[in-house]
């Protein structure tokens, strides 16, 4: 399946300031890139790193005045969707040292606390049967409410009030998973459907797929339901919302404007 | 200075379980193992995994019924002491890739709220300058009280009360630090003179020394002024106290005792 | 029903420190004391002050050194039990002045949040049977854990790890019925089979009975299950536990020991 | 001083709601109405019930579709400027009942945990010098910001950031006042020169005057500046913005519009 992205965005600093944006498909072995035409405005320093994971990059930037961004492009993507449901459990003593991160708590993700609740809700099913089941509870108690939450919402808050966007949901699907002892991660990504258009977010979880042999992959879990993992671009991966903001300022940014146009090619 | 350690620790597990733990002195460049020996109780799976950002190792147990650790080993630490308040902060846009994450909230540090506290208290300083002020801000503020604090005390919280103990204070001054955009990360180690003797943890600041040629590197700040960095042993490091747990076990275990000896050899 | 109380707790202050206490059954229409004798340690002053809502009184006290309270009572209580299920739900816009308070959030019972949960858990069910249904969601979700819970964990943190002790429990209850709409508060009591023998604490809500004419009235509920409306002997009530500990020191106070022993007569 | 109030707003319920308002300038000694006027559409039903600590009254009303309320008053405020700093302190023990409970933690005021905050920064102060000081405190360190916080902030929020409106500069106020030992409430009113204009809210603390007889009194405190004491007209009391909202709603509201002018008669 390829996906076209158009995005464009623009903010202005009143002084020289560094900024640091993580906007592009990454490029890895399940995405590849047809075309791809990143466009910024000239400032006094652009240089990229190594993003989380080594999946994507940022963008370390440093300008003053009005900074537009302009991103187009083409990806395949040759992710096969798999039936959650099936996948197992990799026991923890198994997990490699990479997904070992995943497991602990973080920023918007409390998971530590929700033992006991998984264990009551979800403690009949493990595994990949597990994250299915937590992903059926979120889509099927929680409201997608755009306004409701904010950038300090964290996923213990989004449980209590049962709504929120994209980012809500997959903190609470990660939350959940690694409270359950399976590694999460949140993926900031791109992908159609998503209403109204932006970029979106969903959860990735470290399970094993028995038809497979040699060890554990992530799979993708969208609790929204507003994408196929067959049709997701991931920008990048972090621990939770904090790890993958498309745009942190060290200064006074003043945002313009932001538009995502994501649609099959 | 040669560091020797003789810790030992024992726990049970009512069935088989699965115990992730992290207890041993990191080998890296700047700590030589003069002597070392590890001994636990032998169970169904031990496994060794690299721990994060590659310093010190984890190593996934799984057992079942009583089980012991015992832990000696003397090292040789070859860090250099720095005087902290002549480094100076590296500008965010030349940061290294893998130095980002440490920029960003994590769970005990929710370092984004505190931008205004830190310029309104710290404003006049900055680089090493910024994080000496912040030391002395938090060694002159705060009561170091055992039992003041529990495992999910986050830095907030300690900011609030102004006590704590060890990984309290180290929260503190990662989340100062971050809040001024300085890369902090928290650090699991071995001190001599760390009273009551256990486990330490202290902060450790991403900076340059302007008389040294080449980039940024990290440097050991101790508020709780307990231990001096050239008698430190690390053991790991993190976003905070969440992914350096000494023991982290994924079902029921009961603790039932640990001693730490730290001296100079 | 005569329940017998046999009370004495003692405290040690530095220096000369003022004390708040509650601790003796309340004078109210469905308690008759039959016997009461309250000793305290002499000191600098001692005065009776009236408690919330008029239920009971407040003691100050000023004193410096040990300080020792013993209290024993007979009470008789009066109070028939009602069958919660059959209440109902008085509409809020009839509810009296005094009552309106209780329907706002509180230090531990951040109620407001929990309007999507108990509409979707309990939704189906109003008045005296939302609260039978929350009682017995407690109930059967929580495990009374001693130890697991502290003096400043709030009814959402209990809610999170659906665990504690009598305090928790009844935070969670006051909670879920505010959000709910129905006025509840918070009563310290004492009452026998209480393990361990200690204060106790419930909550109370304001229904209507319909087969008794003329306004609401309050109910005892303790999702706890370890007493009975009829034996409950009431000390005082509050908004939640900020307003009724037995004990607030406005000074450095080490307490030393407390002993509870309520039987029935 | 005469102090004038126009204000009316506009709400629309989908179906038949209760709703509770609190808007109306309190009849108390120190505020006498020259006049007064309220209009309300018409609805099922409208009630007036006291309001905390019978000052001023709430209104209950019971209605569907638009509803629009419309106040005018002209209020004669009879109240003294009183020089905060030369109030003194109620030992507590001289506390009478009423005041007891603005000492302890509200929703919105964890004071408790402030404590060795206030002995650190305002120590050498007692008092009227003490909330003097800590008055002082707060208007040297904040920024009045609308819009940086919202209807869940805390005053432990606002501390953390040190920005907010005046809901939570008054509870602040409060927060650190009853971590002093002085019992402190949250006021709702009108007062001249708010910018933007609209209610308004400070705290109000419990101190003696030491050139008066007899017993201690209440006094306004405006963290903001923005208002001065002789000029404020209290609309209601309560333990914090959970108590005195102008209106709260028990269903779903739609907000339609607010105009509040308030000015020197």
């Amino acid at each position: 399946m390829a996906i076209s992205i158009d995005l464009d965005f623009a903010f202005r600093m009143e002084k020289v300031t560094d900024v640091l944006l993580q906007f592009e498909a990454a490029v890895i072995p399940e995405q590849r890139l047809l075309e791809t035409d990143t466009w910024v405005t000239k400032g006094e320093h652009f240089a990229r790193i190594h993003a989380q994971d080594d999946i994507g990059e940022r963008v370390w930037i440093r300008a003053e005045g009005r900074y537009d961004v302009s991103y187009k492009a083409k990806v395949e993507v040759a992710r096969l969707p798999a039936e959650i449901a099936q996948l197992e459990h990799m026991p923890p003593h198994d997990l490699p040292g990479e997904a070992v991160q995943y497991l602990f708590d973080s920023r918007y993700c409390p998971a530590d606390r929700f033992q006991s609740f998984v264990e009551a809700e979800f403690g009949n099913n493990d595994g990949g049967a597990r994250i299915a089941a937590i992903h059926d509870w979120i889509a099927g108690n929680f409201t997608y409410e755009p306004g409701s939450s904010t950038a300090t919402t964290t996923g213990l808050d989004s449980f209590i009030e049962r709504r929120g966007i994209c980012r809500d949901y997959a903190h609470v699907m990660v939350m959940l998973a690694r409270a359950s002892g399976i590694p999460a991660r949140f993926v900031s990504c791109f992908a159609p459907d998503v209403t109204p258009q932006d970029f979106h977010a969903v959860a990735e979880v470290f399970l094993t797929d028995p038809t497979t042999p040699g060890g554990g992959a992530w799979f993708l879990v969208d609790a929204t339901e507003m994408a196929r993992p067959d049709e997701i671009v991931k920008i990048g991966v972090g621990r939770d919302a904090a790890d993958v903001s498309f745009m942190t300022s060290f200064g006074a940014t003043e945002f313009i404007e932001k538009h995502v146009r994501v649609s099959r090619a």
